[in-house]
């Protein structure tokens, strides 16, 4: 078993963590920029362990929406404006090669929810999986998160963390990791505390969307939205912590052939929609999932009004952000976005009784990014 | 019933065709070149009847290739320099407003198996659906078809010929009609002769790849494959009767949420990669499909090794052609495209036992023209 203290833990400790099942680690970056595996390669190990260049660096990484319909599990993007920040210093009080998690601030319940021991915390398995790349043995880092997004929200809570604090600890060393070594180093945490699921991490590290074509090899296919097009997600979260449990519960473990075929060429007509600007075909397609919206949505109290709210208003598109209980609507306005986050809001009063609150958010381009730092 | 003579049909008659189960017809165009229906209107018919401009026109429409691997009933592209053939002219001797086929010739056994009776035959429906859009009632038309597909080869022989007349057609009175209503037009062909389905009829009409996103509404979007990106298809067509019952009755009625959640990632990834010009992507998606490829393959014998030979040989990607027994492989360099057809067409001898021939084809960007045409 893995040993840790109040200042840290040794990286050596990392073996300990239940081994990720993934055969292939070392991913290339192509001429399409998608990133493949290399069959024979483990993740980035550094020769010669780097010097850091800072002192302290502060990371932001934004929220993400998964699933986007019948992009359920391969397909994420990010949603600039909402996130999580990680601060991370070098610190002589804890022991080289080791990591320290010193706070843990934030909104709602995070702060009790959440555990300082690294070696169980979304940023700290993240933080430590870099170290580890780096070969970090002779500096010791404490590190402090500050969560802007709610536990369980379906907005790619943990994402958030893993992903600020693996930019974090590659960046006061210098950068010599690539984003596809950062997205490994965020797996090795979402699977710890939610699975080993890429649709929000890879997202949270590079912006924009990304399609997960496969995890064996990992294949990693970031999709751009174009540049002079405006997309805005109108998020609304309800009061209600979504029974996570029952959520995949509801999955169905057969589908009908029909059934296949809609969602399947759904999900053709989302990536063709997105990648060509299309936010008419992108929300007509993004509504259509014929398979977990039907068994997830009765399981969100007022979802189907909600959604029913968000078309009228004039959204492109609305469906669960993640596994909910997060409503996630599309627009290209912004005011036409907060009449679409009102309606929502006032359908989940009357009819699922739940407050809620709702923002308008741009997409991500940029993915998570160091916003401050001081130079040793 | 329908009554038809030897020298046409009275477009009245058409009615008489078993309804097609479309409750939305008309099409129009949007900013990103998707054909979306609107709800409330027919296709198109024209209050005045249009004069003809040519007194003969000659068309060709070509070969396509649907389903394309993980884009199973959605997704087929056409393939330049290998199609069908449709002279059609005005004839005094055809009563106004009816249509006769004078004659079909072509390779293997088309002229012989198919009817010359304009309501049972793919290019006749199709030229008396578009003669109905445009309300011809003052001409008779006489169509001869010459067919340089091979029948139930897996190339869309019949959407060819379909895509031909409409062209045909439609050309002779001036080109009157949009593209989707030729699409339609192709539709009620094909649904009378091989299944409801426009992943062959649209990619021979409008070229290059189309997805069909839905038939309530029929909503068609054209994927652009990058014009400076060179793509080719090998063809290989075995000696062999594919068993259409059978290649229909081995499909799945129930699918595993994995193997779905697979196909739909493939199929998201083939949309990216093809609009990205990604070939190597390309090829990797269009080469895993879990669901339908692992029925159908066994039933054409050799079916494994000639993909295993197009692979080792260098091709990006292998698939069953819409459902066989053509094998299509792509590349991106039309010397290596030979040596791909050779190896494929070795493998098919030793492997299955069948003799099967090879070809090398640029996709097809333009779809069903026109290629001389008499003026009046």
């Amino acid at each position: 078993m893995a040993t840790c203290n109040q200042n840290g833990i040794n990286l050596r400790s990392i073996t300990s963590i239940p081994p990720i099942k993934r055969s292939i680690y070392y991913l290339t970056r192509t001429r399409t920029q998608s990133f493949r595996c290399n069959s024979s390669l483990q993740s980035t190990t550094l020769e010669t362990e780097p010097k850091p260049v800072f002192t302290s660096v502060k990371s932001f990484a934004p929220a993400t929406v998964a699933n986007l319909g019948p992009g359920f599990d391969f397909l994420g993007c990010a949603v600039d404006g909402i996130g999580d920040y990680v601060s991370l210093r070098i610190d002589p009080e804890v022991q080289p090669g080791e990591l320290s998690i010193s706070a843990i601030e934030g909104i709602g319940n995070s702060a009790t929810k959440l555990t300082k021991n690294p070696l169980w915390n979304c940023a700290g398995i993240a933080a430590i999986s870099v170290m580890k790349m780096l070969g970090i043995k002779s500096v010791g880092l404490s590190l402090s998160l500050e969560k802007g997004l709610p536990l369980g929200s379906g907005m790619g809570s943990s994402a958030a963390s893993a992903a600020a604090a693996a930019v974090a600890v590659n960046a006061i060393f210098g950068g010599k990791l690539s984003l596809s070594d950062l997205v490994l180093a965020g797996l090795d945490s979402e699977a710890k505390v939610s699975g080993y699921h890429a649709d929000n991490i890879a997202p949270a590290i590079m912006g924009g969307f990304v399609l997960i074509r496969s995890y064996q090899p990992l294949h990693i296919m970031p999709l751009k939205f174009p540049a002079e097009k405006e997309l805005l997600f109108v998020l609304v979260n309800p009061e209600f912590e979504a029974p996570t449990k029952k959520m995949r519960a509801v999955l169905p473990t057969e589908i009908g052939m029909k059934h296949h075929l809609w969602n399947c060429s759904q999900a053709g007509a989302l990536v063709a929609s997105l990648l060509q600007g299309d936010l008419n075909g992108f929300g007509v397609a993004m509504s259509s999932d014929r398979i977990v919206e039907p068994k997830r949505a009765p399981l969100i109290p007022g979802m189907e009004a909600v959604k029913a709210a968000a078309m009228e208003a004039g959204a492109f598109g609305c469906t669960i952000s993640g596994a909910g209980p997060t409503i996630v609507a599309i627009t290209d306005d912004e005011e036409k976005g907060k009449e679409i986050g009102y309606q929502m809001v006032e359908a989940f009063i009357n009819d699922g009784g739940l407050k809620a609150c709702a923002m308008v958010r741009r997409l991500d381009r940029i993915g998570a990014r160091v916003i401050s730092s001081i130079p040793l």
